[in-house]
């Protein structure tokens, strides 16, 4: 059968086989052919989402990957919706708020009412509603027990009041899931308790979205968000009161894997780019690409791009299986993410100076590949897990 | 379903999940439980083949792995083979005979008459026979178009004549699978034609066998062998004359996955061991376990090693589906390598000066590994294939 | 005595000692107090050069160094030229117009005529006139014999045409030295004859200067710069007619230290403002910088900087001694530029989500010092030298 | 001026000049030349010091260096000894017992008597004497505070007990010094307080000596040693008693010079006779050393070798003006380190296969030049003095 690495990377050239692996690629670089790069980098100029493709992919049923077919989805397969970022990656479009929607609606789905789906989930998948995620906070950094952000019962629903940061493509949401304390914080195993999510409209009152000034060429944008004293209905808690953590948690593995995709795939576009350059370019006669100082680094990246793909497939054949991805998601996050910088870097060094010319596009693949060490957890935080939790290690923290 | 990278790592734990790759696993521990690492060095020590356990192996059916069923195999699982030589290496008991065993098995099964394979790999599945096999040789190096062994035609069968070196376990074999030309070499296209594979007694008339003073600890001897006019009857030329290469070519990839396997598990192994030390050993108060100087490293190793193995085992899942694998294979190659050298060199950093005591057998470890970014072919070769092959780069050499 | 390292580093607290390196550590540093990044920043902002700060640079005499004090200069000492890059780098502002003025200043105080010297590098130390220099082009690359930029000799003196790329500061200076062909290319030895240089009155009719979109933070833009049979007078030319390579020669060095001396300062730079943040941030109890995942990367990044340091203040001893620096001034380069980006990732990585914003101007670091390991030349030119040069390998290219 | 890294190099051919450190040069290259790499070898095949080079060095007056006229030596110049270590072991000749006497006549010159100096270091420069050094104690590891050797008060001097191990030369050495507590450990500041130095006669009644199983090819055997109430007179003890490690710490920085002496010039034996290889091996036609997939990891580790030598010439001159060398001395040996494994472990790669065959003497470099990173102190130290001496961070450990 055609794996999904096997599918992502063509090799079913002529097989005549038969896999849902095929359709999804081959729905998915219908629409890069036609959203492209340039179309992506077009969209980064003018600072907006790339409203177009973005419903394209929905039109084209491909948000409703990963999500129940009762909901008119395509079935819980996050190995699909692996595959669409994985794809638009490597097409040099990679999709930032796919991240976030693939992460929340992990909790949605599975902890949420029917109701809840019906409002917050099912519009994703047509494309009538975005969903954004807000965790980060100024002060507690990676150390979510620290979060400040809080919910207050009242009468009708909650009353959020804090601050987030760093949080992609606020603008562009309708809903945004927060988390928020409803408890005050306490120590020891208790501290994984009193924090909850909440579905909250990205236009309410009490809300203000500052833009950051990120350094990373791309149509998303990141953005400190600010509640002040604002109003959510009852509904807007999802799973139990308290209990939001253990609810997100589901989700965590799937965002690992949803960044790792964009790593492996903008990685491959940047080596894709290079391969091209310096097959042609012969500045001392023969072209630069068959000299081993250009194409050993180069190798090396392909061979390290394409270790991490496999891992994360496997982490993703794992998860729709219903067994505990935590390993192999948080080993094909680190191994993506650095995977991705040392193709960027290599495309940089080998187009020389024109690599740092914007006009060539290579210095822009670099921040958004290097982001990827640091987002959605930076990589001290996965050698600390794989140190832990696949070692046996002491916590070091 | 258990994948095999969740067998080997024991993931399965009170799943209560059946299956092959289970059992494969139950089998192989059983044996290193009896034929463990001490046995193993002392074998080594000893200057002798691990008899005992190679009997085991063949007594518990190991051996009929990737043989098919007709032939008294266990079916043409290469994946099997690999996790056996995997789980042996992680006990800390590689097995080099194991390696090209598996190589020389797999031209012989497909290529060999019915008659050759009842001759020379069914007594393999049983162990009443063992093989070897030689290609290098002093001034050909990797390059096997420049090799200089010949045989020659007689009236009853063929004469051989040459010198090979690195020769793995030939005082241990019974056969020895050699390459050797039957016509002249010529250059282009033609340099793929004329040489072929012949099956020969290890114990010939003519054939001289010299220890090399390989500085790697094991029980796996290397030999420079002599063949001076050897004998050999018609019977032994495997596939058509002057076609040995593309008769080989079969074999490279499960060679290549066999030392992955030794790479990532014996990178494993050196792991466990230096999890147990650094989380006991405390001079400053807490474990050394719990310094990010320490476990960071370590953790890298590990998310090195695993990325290794999942890759392998796709590279296996590809091969057993008769796909091309030698992407995968090479890649796996490469990344195992890579990895187990990097957590041997960790495991002797932080055993401090006891990393240098052969007596904690942990400098022991490290030959051992880093063997294997050598053999059986260098990473230098590893990096052309990539370049050339997966990203479509000109020929560098 | 106070070695430049110490000067340099402030290790010379409450010692008493003179030197003439504290006293130019004691200026640059009373300069970039005042001309700081904020400064530096703001010019890069607005699109304008340093003006202020190089003039104060050379009101307090510091652009004599390394110019004999018979033309006004501080004496030879290239030592003190490149300490001032280095603590100007160090203070986050460094200078690449200072990289090209003290290439170019190097043929014209050795070949150049009394008069010459007057005309050309007397201003410069005034700060009258500003020079830049031009040898790169489109199609040659680092491939120097390759040039086309050719001048056709006329009865008043020269005409030049041709197109350069990468030319720092074009806009900003008096004077271009231009690298041209006066002869047609020739193939063996004798294709290091036939080029010649000439400075070129950077507002004479017939050049055009377009800026490239270089993604690198910095007052210094880069150009496109068009020649089309722009006339020149015969005292234009520098040094003999065809000669013009072999009298470069002797700027390389000076040019490789500038820009090493850009690299371990801004490295420096990194380093420090990173220190201050994980020394006062702690959301895990305590601070960041106790945790040797972050500790240990930056001290080993500040080892690679002070290592190449060292190198660099070596090769300007042998340099100012009349030996030949090209060795440690190549290693030099190498070593500089690879630590000083080892230190900008290591800020990024530790600033987190911070380390991409703009505003904490952390990102806005990695690019120019990546930037160096390409130019003035790209370091695979550097490993062929030392592969070459230092141990006598074949050429390899 | 020759610097002492050009006289290394011998990078003064045909300039006349006159120098300390071509004096020294030629000595010791004239003793390599008679004890060679071959000689030494034999040495270490035969289990025993290299006593014919050792007494031709100080013959030759070389064990001199870094000792007071005064008394017999070359005057106080640690420059000269690091590099007669440089130039042992770029002869591949390095020696430990140079590294533990150079360590250990630090603190006996400038804290010893007249009459200790007289009895301890005099013969040393003879050679009728040889010392080697215990401190380290299996279970205090690198935190010295832990040691538990002590030493009690008798009438008539003391009486040591304890154990020591990874004592290098035990066997060949005529005294020991120990490091030994005189009181009872404390904590806080005090616990500098306490630790004595004293001279003990290493067949002295109460010395047992067990030899370790250490895997590093050499002639420098390493050796368990216990005290058993040994006896040693008033006069043994160096120094203020209690204020051993103060005394010690001014040998620190010469110990680590010295190993790091050990790693640049095995690093450079490495690869001059890999040169010699792959500039001779040709399997694909043109030399192996033409292809930059070897020669660019050659040239690296040789800019790493060369940035870590100079980073060493610059510490000794610090040391030898009297300034504080602790920081250069540090970043030398972290950096000497690195880069001979680094080119030990090219070195490897590139004999391919014979790099493993102990015959070739290759696989022989690599545990030597690994070792230093680990001893005298492992490089995890190293980096914590960096991180917080150097940059100013918070104790990690």
């Amino acid at each position: 059968m055609l794996s999904p690495v096997q599918a992502v990377e063509g090799l079913d050239a002529g097989s005549g086989q038969e896999s849902i692996f095929k359709d999804i690629r081959d729905t998915v670089l219908g629409i890069t052919r036609k959203y492209d790069r340039a179309y992506w980098l077009q969209c980064a100029k003018e600072g907006r989402f790339t409203v177009e493709s973005w419903q394209a992919m929905c039109d084209a049923g491909l948000m409703g990957l990963s999500i129940p077919e009762q909901y008119g989805g395509m079935g819980e397969s996050l190995t699909g919706l692996i595959m669409m970022q994985d794809l638009l990656s490597r097409a040099g479009t990679p999709n930032l708020l796919l991240v976030v929607t693939g992460l929340a609606r992990v909790p949605l789905v599975k902890h949420g009412t029917p109701e809840q789906i019906e409002r917050y989930v099912v519009p994703t998948v047509s494309g009538k509603k975005r969903i954004c995620f807000a965790i980060t906070e100024p002060d507690a950094g990676t150390n979510t027990f620290k979060i400040k952000t809080h919910a207050r019962q009242t009468r009708d629903g909650w009353e959020l009041s804090g601050q987030k940061v760093f949080i992609s493509c606020a603008e562009d949401a309708d809903f945004i899931m927060v988390v928020a304390r409803t408890r005050p914080a306490q120590d020891g195993d208790a501290r994984k308790q009193g924090i909850s999510l909440f579905m909250v409209d990205a236009r309410a009152k009490g809300i203000e979205k500052q833009k950051l000034n990120i350094n990373v060429a791309g149509p998303d944008r990141q953005y400190m968000v600010f509640f002040d004293n604002v109003k959510v209905d009852k509904d807007a808690l999802i799973g139990p009161e308290g209990d939001g953590l253990r609810c997100l948690f589901d989700g965590l593995n799937p965002e690992r894997l949803l960044t790792a995709a964009c790593s492996v795939g903008i990685g491959d576009y940047a080596l894709a780019r290079t391969v091209q350059y310096v097959n042609s370019r012969a500045p001392f006669g023969q072209p630069l690409g068959a000299y081993q100082g250009v194409q050993h680094p180069m190798a090396r990246a392909k061979a390290h791009i394409d270790g991490a793909r496999i891992t994360m497939y496997e982490a993703c054949r794992t998860f729709d299986a219903g067994g505990d991805a935590g390993r192999a998601s948080n080993t094909a996050k680190l191994l993506a993410s650095e995977a991705a910088v040392e193709a960027c870097d290599a495309a940089i060094q080998f187009h020389g100076g024109y690599g740092f010319d914007a006009d060539y596009d290579v210095i822009t693949l670099w921040p958004f590949a290097r982001l990827l060490k640091v987002a959605p957890v930076n990589n001290e935080i996965i050698l600390n897990y794989i140190g832990q939790h696949v070692l046996g290690m002491p916590k070091s923290y």
